[in-house]
């Protein structure tokens, strides 16, 4: 008789188990998925184009759907909620139906935007963006023609819905507590986003913390309230972020960690549950440079995860040794945001110094190809370097069209532990359309190493 | 009194060693520069752009003039041909004038193009481009309305002069030796650039070893001869790569290796001449990948190799440690050729068997935005993986805008000696605009791993 592997949520960390393990395991064994919703395998991020009408429905951003995965011979159970489990009696209670028995279970239930305790949180026409199902209400209520959209928070979420919002033709302010938007990027990055994002037309008001929403005597939201003022809004999005969803495994006495992810070894188990695995947007993972837990939804994780604890399900079952570890992350993000283009990797300044690090910080502007092409688009590079060890630790970059993917040297140079030094020494790729005979990230780090050898500050 | 270094050659690595030995070399010391042209610090990958009208005027190209460099406190001394050294008597002797001693040299001297012992080769109108002079020299002659431009040899210069010329009108044939253009890379990807330069009204004749060349009564060139074929020609731009200009390294007994190169150690100081360095087009350099030596003439090695050169000058000078080290390259290039872009590192298939790697190699086809995206543009990714250590060992890359870059991530993993499976684990920047949720080079490291899995066919 086989064993049984129950997956608690169908998107992508979940079904990319669920496939790895269909692949893998024997005819006997079973292949659960419970998954609450009716979406399986589909793409959040692109929630912001297909509200801006890029892309032209959600079937378009679903990888793979219900009826391919039944196929596949997964026995995927829609609309079917877990409520409990019990790692002691291995089994899984769902709403309106018998507890689901598992010899081992995948926990992959996601993330839920962040959604404040504040006074009128709850009233109409306040959006979360998190699903598919979100995404089509949200579409719903703008086809509406609200007359004035607010988002809340400047996050890449936020940013790529207002920019969404405002390719629609509605009237679009964004609200961030902080003193720049996309707070993942140091101040004078941000500078450029904010100037981008007026230029584009969208109001934006920095320095201004939520306190509540009004509502109408419908119970309708018609204002956003900060502490200094009022911003009117009959559809209010939310970009404050997202938690883990993880309460199902809190009450089992699962570790949570960092915005409630779940703790989880190398391999996706569950430190202290054997039988449990952990993989997507609702684990902690660990930070390459720093070596601490944080918490990073997003689906190019979600997608290694998922691989990595469906190797050891496998391995686990067969008595053999896992061939795949998840090393963790370096933070990396990109988004492009009207004819901006932003990245960023490893620590920030602030994450730096938190974190303990002496450091240097230097930003550069460059050209996106040779000075003297015609037009060549321009870029700045922010990057923190390690005083002690002259370790890169992170960089940021916003730009014209050709910038961002820049990041990527930087990314795949935390993961070797490269100092800037050694960045310096890389041998990258240069040809006039493409960039100056230097690199824009060893523009940067020659900078680094400049600031390295003078006499500190 | 102080000590006096002599620097032989004005362009990138001779004057990146100037400028840098000027900063920090003491008043007494003088830095004399010998440079047989009128020219210094120009962008030779730019003379293409320059051909085709993109650029407007040499002087664009120029990043640093003579006069600014004599301004600096350098003594640059233009139209001197050095035609000998000594190094027992530190003395380098140039062509009408006394010889210059001096305490330390740098041999700068740069590349030439590969002019075969063809017949009929010293024909008027058979253009090699290697400095600013032959792009006038080539201009000028564009300028007279040739009616036939034949481009022998299709490295990446070659097919930058091709494209410029079928941009201003020309009828251009390119003929190649090898199965398909561009040699550097793999023939599925040469296969795309073949396709590119027809679709861009290039003739393109492949397996056609140039045997001669047909001059007319007033020694001009009339036509280029291959065993099979004769193309009429009244422009010829030979496109057969460069060699090091060693001459006078040779001649005076210093060690030279794969194409002329100077071999240096990785302080760019010539082996057995501690009173000589060398760097940039005129010097072997060390693969990364191999261990072995090899000739890479480009102005991102020649940069990074006059930094090293002077660092280590100062550092003999002063009798301290040096501080720098050239690491060797990766065999990184990029082009953009109509609107394909195309970039490869370290090993193709042949070179990887030639060094004596197990291989597997796997081509992969992918979008450069989320598949959902409205018209993602396409790149086929190759790559080469050894077999006993998992290691990469090379990437190619041919694809529509937004691919070529990509290379820079491999180029990165290449120097850190990183594994297919380290690649396909690291944190790459993903957003829908930017690539699915595997970054290209992860699809290809996914099918190497595939690759690796699988039974040696």
């Amino acid at each position: 008789m086989g064993n049984r592997v129950v997956i608690i949520g169908g998107d992508a960390a979940g079904m990319t188990v669920a496939a790895a393990l269909r692949r893998r395991l024997g005819e006997d064994d079973e292949v659960v998925v419970l998954e609450r919703g009716g979406w399986t395998s589909y793409s959040a991020c692109g929630i912001p184009y297909w509200i801006s009408g890029e892309v032209r429905s959600a079937d378009a951003l679903v990888a793979r759907t219900p009826e391919e995965h039944l196929k596949h011979g997964i026995d995927l159970r829609l609309g079917v909620e877990a409520v409990a489990i019990d790692p002691q009696a291995r089994t899984v209670s769902v709403r309106d139906g018998d507890p689901v028995r598992y010899d081992r279970l995948v926990l992959a239930t996601g993330a839920e935007p962040v959604r404040p305790d504040l006074p009128g949180i709850d009233g109409h026409g306040i959006h979360g963006v998190q699903s598919l199902d979100d995404g089509q209400v949200l579409i719903d209520a703008l086809a509406q023609g609200p007359s004035r959209v607010v988002v809340v928070g400047s996050g890449y979420i936020g940013l790529e819905i207002a920019e969404a919002c405002v390719e629609r033709g509605f009237a679009t302010t964004v609200v961030e507590r902080g003193a720049h938007p996309l707070p993942i990027v140091e101040a004078p990055l941000g500078e450029q986003i904010a100037d981008g994002m007026r230029a584009h037309g969208i109001h934006l008001q920095t320095g201004a913390a939520v306190t509540g929403f009004a509502l109408d005597d419908s119970g309708r939201v018609a204002a956003v309230q900060t502490e200094h003022e009022t911003f009117p809004a009959d559809l209010v999005v939310l970009g404050l972020g997202v938690t883990a969803r993880s309460g199902l495994a809190a009450d089992a006495g699962l570790p949570t960690g960092p915005k409630g992810g779940i703790v989880v070894d190398e391999h996706q188990r569950v430190d202290g549950f054997p039988d449990i695995w952990a993989a997507g947007d609702c684990v902690a993972t660990l930070d390459r440079v720093t070596g601490e837990l944080v918490h990073l939804p997003l689906g190019t994780h979600a997608n290694k995860q998922g691989m990595v604890a469906a190797d050891s399900i496998v391995a686990d079952l067969l008595g053999e040794e896992p061939h795949l570890a998840f090393p963790g992350v370096v933070q990396t993000a990109i988004t492009k945001f009207c004819s901006l283009e932003i990245s960023r990797v490893g620590l920030g300044e602030q994450q730096a110094r938190d974190a303990g690090f002496d450091l240097v910080v230097v930003t550069i502007e460059t050209t996106n190809a040779a000075g003297y092409m015609p037009d060549p688009g321009m870029m700045t590079v922010l990057m923190v370097a390690d005083r002690a060890t002259r370790r890169l630790l992170g960089a940021q970059i916003v730009g014209s069209e050709s910038s961002a993917l820049r990041i990527d040297v930087a990314a795949t140079a935390l993961a070797a532990g490269m100092t800037v030094d050694e960045v310096v020494m890389l041998d990258l790729a240069y040809a006039p359309p493409f960039s100056s005979v230097w690199s824009p990230i060893q523009v940067a780090a020659r900078a680094a190493v400049k600031a390295l050898a003078a006499p500190r500050p």
